[in-house]
């Protein structure tokens, strides 16, 4: 029997999954397994199937089928029709960002990002400055295209590869109370914590003993490891696709939880590409609802649950268990405030869960700026230092802490950091409403049962894979639109916190 | 400016040298990283890329391509044309099988595989017999397409998919000498070898030992493990493309020999791969020239040079260093006497070096008789009993330890077994080559240095990829036609020696 047009688009897309899973494990090699000098070799191999993936999207038969397909909508049940949209997606991202684009993008970058090391390392922007300039003009030129393509603006057209069905004007509403009540509540916190400073953790811990903590950890959360693994890398990471997802952390032997931390950050993330719909799982829709998202299911887990006193308190015996480690300073209060901790810092990658909105903000606001055409490259350093200090009452003492410490730019990322910040008020409305619906959710995670928690999280977010656009999806979870309140009252009951000490 | 038909061809080749490279990494990781659940995922992603590589090699377009390259072949250098033969060989061996015939193929194989298992568990042959039928007659179809496609008959065009350049005919005049001089040798070298039995080496060596040794030795050889791994799995294997190859060896406490002999052996192969000629390494006439080569290479590291004096004489400190092992029973003496013990055994995969001709020789006559049509499946058990019996004076006490033993059949592998016998005269000849050019070859190798032997295979064997037919570069590298007789003069000099005992 002829397949219909949607069937044969669902077998071109499988072949698409097939190519991307394919990638995925040879970049996770790369991260992992692969000997040194065998960096051109891979290099070679993932060029060849990037390329073959934005062929496969921008051939004139996907295409046709495409508006074969839609001609013939009448057919398909809800799951289908989502399904040809984000085919649709995907291929309209492919066909706006030609392959000469591509590759001079990729030249620009890879040259840019040398220089960035480079001014970072000497602490001199100047170095790195016309390359950033030849990233941006490129990629205000691969906005403009896609912004055509998709009927958005050239700013929000960036944010919808990384974390579609958000737009600027979403963000700045968002932003605008944040800005409002951040900075009180940061001084406020910080005078409050100094009253009652934590007892230091000192000593080293091995890597070994690490290693075991973590994988106990996992174990008990539910990650599966017959589906997936737990790797070390030079910075943590989550690579796979549905089916076999493997995440990568750094332990340090002066940090006992850095790597444990980072292991919770990616499993958050591997939770939820192993809950997607495992039907559609070679599909469009089959696959997460963006970065914003991925980003909450690991903030969910990383910050509001495992920087907690329920998790710490299951935490606790096991730390004793793996680490051998008994005094003062390893009691659960004495951990929830090590944990917890707020310093204003230069470093966004050393932010603690309270200044890191503040950021956030600063690389957004500069950001939109540089695509509305009111910031020239040149001029980022002082504009950086001032509103770093506007925000945050600190200036970076240079540009190595300042304007040069992400590679992001370098890279080309624009339109990527708002997704750190949404991903914390989603993953704050998520956790609201998992504690009003659930009156026994903290003593659930202070014994180690993570089965409701996931239960939850699969029926209402990682289930439904690309199936609704990402605001209807928290929509539907938490039956309230996306707002900064919940990470506000989040963030005021435990900094604000009046403790008998 | 317009590429040339011929350079379209290489851009074409260069992708599929990528689809391979790609798939290569994943069967390696299936077999040493991946995680137990995820081979449906795998399998998946194998099956499109496998699909890919077939498509790619049967489109019109290379076809067409191939054929306006060859009507302007005089603007072609000598690597080119070589290139262009090999293309159109691949192209050939695609063409002749559909995608139909894979598929079906495919599933025969993959039931009657598992049938295989059971049979051989219950030493029932019977349980396998109708599914080895069908995968006979399958084989014959594209047997047959292939044969008229090539030019070969039948039974020479499966050799040519695991060999090429080698004919039935040229291995009948092969096994003819050694079928009237090797039961002698076999008799006379157990003879000999009762009259001096080793000492037996027993008690467990730590697979950490076993491990660090391996290391140590790879390295001393010159494996670069910049560019390569060691890993293990449950069978020693090689996996990867020039530039990344990474070798598996599966080790045993209570055989401080197995891991290492299949390090070496895999060794050979891995240092094959890794010195094709760099300039071609994405083109078909860069690729190593057929199984028969790749066998000759770890048979010449693992059994000629492996159990060797010379070799065992630079071997035995390190084996003190790491195994801590100093009894008599570590003599080098005793430890050559050790690693060359014949036994008649009917277990091919146990079998020692002089004895294994006779299980290829035996399984290769009846491959031949199934093709002319003259062995039906269900007369194999008894041809198999009375046949070893002829030729090693032993019968199989079942089936499951006779013709139930290889999974190769199952496969529909049928043509490969010739490939090991060719493979130890290969390796003779050129070992013979070796000590005849270079009069200090024994002593480098008691001296642990690698360097001249890999220096003059690199030049001879390897730098020479597939830009001549297997015959033409054996007799370019040892002076003379492949022929049995270097193989019978080591062989008789190794095992029917004088040696004051």
């Amino acid at each position: 029997m002829a397949q219909s047009p949607y069937q044969q688009l669902e077998q071109e897309f499988r072949r698409l999954h097939a190519f991307q899973g394919a990638a995925s494990l040879l970049r996770w090699d790369s991260a992992v397994m692969m000997p040194r000098g065998s960096a051109d070799v891979r290099g070679e191999q993932l060029a060849v199937l990037d390329s073959e993936c934005h062929t496969l999207l921008t051939s004139p038969k996907v295409s046709r089928l495409i508006e074969r397909a839609q001609a013939n909508q009448a057919q398909l049940e809800d799951w289908q029709l989502a399904n040809l949209r984000e085919m649709r997606r995907e291929r309209d991202h492919a066909i706006a960002t030609p392959l000469t684009l591509i590759t001079r993008l990729a030249r620009a970058t890879s040259l840019a990002e040398v220089r960035w090391l480079e001014a970072r390392q000497e602490n001199n922007f100047e170095l790195f400055a016309p390359h950033l300039e030849e990233v941006v003009a490129l990629t205000r030129d691969k906005a403009q295209v896609l912004s055509q393509a998709l009927g958005l603006a050239p700013y929000d057209s960036l944010i919808d590869g990384f974390s579609p069905g958000f737009l600027s004007a979403d963000i700045d509403q968002l932003f605008k109370v944040m800005i409002r009540r951040l900075p009180n509540l940061i001084r406020e916190a910080i005078e409050l914590q100094a009253e009652r400073p934590p007892l230091p953790i000192v000593g080293k811990v091995s890597l070994s003993k690490q290693r075991a903590l973590a994988h106990e950890v996992m174990r008990v959360i539910g990650f599966p490891f017959d589906r997936g693994r737990l790797d070390e890398s030079s910075r943590a990471f989550t690579e796979g696709v549905w089916g076999d997802v493997r995440i990568a952390t750094r332990y340090d032997v002066n940090e006992p939880f850095t790597g444990l931390m980072g292991v919770l950050h990616e499993v958050g993330q591997a939770m939820y590409d192993l809950g997607l719909p495992a039907a559609w799982r070679d599909q469009p829709v089959g696959r997460d609802r963006g970065m914003a998202l991925e980003e909450s299911q690991s903030l969910l887990l990383e910050m509001i649950i495992g920087r907690s006193r329920p998790f710490l308190t299951w935490l606790r015996p096991l730390l004793e268990k793996h680490f051998g480690c008994t005094g003062p300073e390893w009691d659960v209060e004495n951990l929830y405030r090590t944990l917890t901790r707020v310093r204003r810092s230069a470093i966004r990658a050393d932010a603690d869960e309270l200044t890191y909105p503040v950021h956030i903000m600063l690389r957004y606001d500069l950001e939109k700026q540089i695509f509305e055409g009111t910031m020239p490259v040149r001029n980022l350093p002082e504009a950086w230092r001032a509103g770093f200090d506007r925000r945050l009452g600190l200036r970076p003492s240079n540009d190595t802490e300042g304007c040069l410490q992400d590679p992001h730019w370098a890279l080309g990322q624009f339109g990527y950091f708002p997704s750190y910040a949404l991903g914390s008020f989603i993953a704050a409305q998520l956790h609201e409403t998992l504690r009003t619906q659930s009156e026994h959710f903290d003593a659930e995670i202070a014994d180690g049962r993570f089965g409701g928690l996931f239960e939850w999280l699969r029926q209402n977010v990682h289930g439904r894979g690309a199936s609704v656009g990402a605001q209807e999806l928290i929509k539907d979870a938490t039956g309230r639109t996306l707002s900064a309140a919940p990470w506000l009252r989040y963030a005021e009951a435990k900094y604000l916190e009046e403790v008998a000490s």
